[in-house]
């Protein structure tokens, strides 16, 4: 195992403690007698939860934390809304979709109308690794091709086939062969052409596929790079690289996963920042507002060319219930103007966090879009990645009451993405806590 | 496409039909749009469904069937204990296991208490589907092997590798090169010795794998053959294919994702009235009752060697309102006494239909366990497979105001099970309505 998957695979994990609270290592005992090696905690001493609301967690010892991390309460931790709206459906009926049922069909619709309308066909499903897992296929079936292309600290889930094109899920670093890794889309490695760059690394990929005879089925990407560390700008740069993917007979498959459901800020879908029409997009984790609800929406011959050969039927996914939750998510990023208010704190809290850099201790370079920021914490050099600064920064943040994760090849890369409701004065908490700590605070 | 391998694929679906009420209609037409090649129906004339409540489903048109096909509302449709639970713990709190939340840790213990103790650890996921896909895993890396045995119609579920191993969803008939096929567990193919019968086959599917250079990894099987036709008995004759899988140094999956959960009505698991050990069992849709909640248990071992390859992290996977799910549906097990119940309706509908037999046009052998019962319709010499009567029945006891559904090779096996708490009136119900098709009444 190389240094560096290590750090990607315990990136703020528990690696057992002493003086735990007496609750907290109860509760580690535990869970090592019954999720064995399994069991993967944050923070050094690991949080007991008693409730959730809006951007904020509440733990047994009556502290309460201001939530950057979790994306899958996207709408906010315990959102009124979907909490009604799965509630009563769970009551009334909730079963698989060989029926005829309303809500899943409003929902359906509702959904597709935010995409280009070439993307007329939705699979519903329940997780995010169920969705790139069947879109692997749709892109294997369309091609008869097996190679796929991704970048080098990719995560896109957890099945067989997806685990395959999750680089950062190997803790050997082998890869399989019908894989190829490009090095994720920043000026580190492509300098001031990024698109440019990215595009010829994607390129010479597709070349190594067909050289070796396995041949390209698809370019598969997170379309704000999230695991790589985060990387959004300049909007455009993906599309010289999808255009290389057609071109050599591929498919592009957008992974909305973390970008999705209105997180960068601009509308729905990190695709659209960078102006393409993806050939399947995939989503999960924000769609249900924690209710397992995901997703695939492609063209309909590509669903078509899978159907003739495979029947696929996913008994959890577009339930009513699930439907239901995606329509208060729906509602909630319309009602409450979330995308907006993305906009707005998202890009207030880019500007404090560039206004650190060079003046406070360890601060590096930010990106992201929206409120999906990577935040680089560096040596005294200004630029070098300090994975271990970012662990204790991490462990600093959770003591100030900021729950906060870590991303990338070294782990350096603060990943800011709340919930989509956090307000100015929540961001600027942030920021305070965190200039506090670098200056010994 | 065989005739046999359509039959399957096609099982009771929906074809388009005409003269559908304007409410079907309008909904088969705007499922069309959205589902494309996806869209599978049920029935000649769907159902639109509005409620459903215990063992019943009410639709549109002011109609209420008796549900004898659902088995993922296993305790019951809309089980206010199972609402009530999920309900208050949506509003409280609902992220990821990366954080210690008490009810988890209550449900793992509780549900591995009901294993045999070897079988200690437990992952939790979503479906059926990724947990077969990760037993898949847990067999290749603990035999360094890749070849499974399955039987002929299986169904694990809907990801690339899972698909692989099951052969009920090609099209075309064709095996990955990996998955060897054995005949379902019955007299027609093994005669008197079910038992010694079906483990010369795997025996033999064994030996082919390793004379290919693939090597065997593990038998895979849903310990009741559902989609195979159901297969229950004698109890015990499993045990010597399980050997024999041993032998050769693979592992036995069990797949409890039909028959788990009470359904046998004589505990908790299938696999229990072989008086066997998994190695691996997998769990699915009835866990949650309908909310989607998964899981793997195994021995610590085989997960410890899973981990040291591949981080795995599921992040809906035992969240803590899969967990209320998964308490509220072992305390309706529990406090209804469903498995009692399972077992004297269960008993009672069994000897009804075997006594249908020789006296009823039509009906053949009946086979299953508990509240999952396999009906063959056979032709005038009693016992050829008549899969389009099948079809026809089963669209007859719909207008009746009872749903079913099919099994089988042939789809010439009617599918019975039914939410666990069934009453004796509900199962006379059914019987009296099948005897009246029989008769032409």
């Amino acid at each position: 195992m190389t240094a560096q998957t290590k750090r990607i695979l315990s990136l703020n994990a528990f690696e057992g403690g002493t003086n735990l609270p007496a609750d907290v290592a109860a509760l580690v005992a535990r869970r090592r007698n019954t999720f064995g090696a399994g069991s993967v905690l944050f923070y050094d001493e690991p949080l007991h939860i008693v409730k959730a609301e809006g951007c904020h967690i509440y733990t047994a010892d009556g502290r309460k934390y201001l939530d950057l991390y979790n994306n899958v309460p996207s709408v906010g931790h315990c959102h009124p809304g979907v909490v009604a709206a799965v509630s009563a459906q769970l009551a009334a009926f909730n079963t698989h979709t060989r029926y005829l049922y309303d809500n899943i069909h409003d929902y359906a619709e509702r959904l597709l109308a935010s995409f280009p309308p070439a993307l007329s066909n939705i699979v519903f499903t329940c997780t995010g690794s169920e969705s790139n897992d069947f879109a692997l296929r749709l892109a294997r079936l369309a091609t008869g091709k097996d190679g796929f292309v991704v970048t080098r600290t990719a995560y896109h889930g957890n099945t067989t086939a997806v685990t395959d094109v999750s680089p950062s899920s190997s803790r050997s670093g082998k890869l399989a062969p019908h894989v190829r890794i490009v090095e994720a889309p920043g000026s580190a490695a492509y300098g001031a052409d990024i698109g440019a760059g990215f595009a010829a690394a994607v390129q010479a990929a597709i070349a190594d596929l067909e050289a070796a005879g396995i041949g390209f089925a698809g370019l598969l990407v997170d379309t704000i790079f999230s695991s790589d560390g985060v990387f959004a700008d300049p909007p455009g740069f993906l599309a010289p690289a999808v255009a290389a993917a057609h071109r050599a007979g591929g498919l592009f498959i957008a992974d909305e996963v973390q970008p999705g459901f209105g997180r960068t800020g601009g509308g729905l879908w990190g695709f659209a920042r960078h102006g393409l029409v993806p050939d399947v997009v995939t989503m999960g984790k924000p769609m249900g507002n924690g209710y397992p609800l995901a997703g695939v929406v492609t063209r309909p011959d590509l669903l078509q060319a899978l159907c003739d050969e495979y029947g696929y039927f996913n008994t959890f996914g577009g339930s009513p219930a699930a439907a239901a939750a995606g329509l208060a998510v729906l509602d909630a990023i319309e009602g409450e103007g979330l995308i907006e208010n993305v906009a707005k704190v998202g890009g207030h809290l880019k500007e404090r966090l560039a206004a650190l850099r060079g003046n406070a201790a360890g601060i590096g370079e930010v990106r992201g879009a929206g409120l999906y920021l990577g935040l680089d914490i560096v040596g005294e050099d200004g630029t070098s990645p300090d994975g271990a600064g970012a662990s204790r920064m991490i462990n600093a943040l959770r003591a100030k009451g900021v729950l906060i994760g870590a991303a990338g090849p070294f782990g350096h890369t603060l990943k800011i993405r709340p919930p989509l409701c956090l307000g100015l004065d929540e961001a600027d908490y942030f920021v305070d806590a965190l200039s506090a700590i670098c200056r010994g605070a």
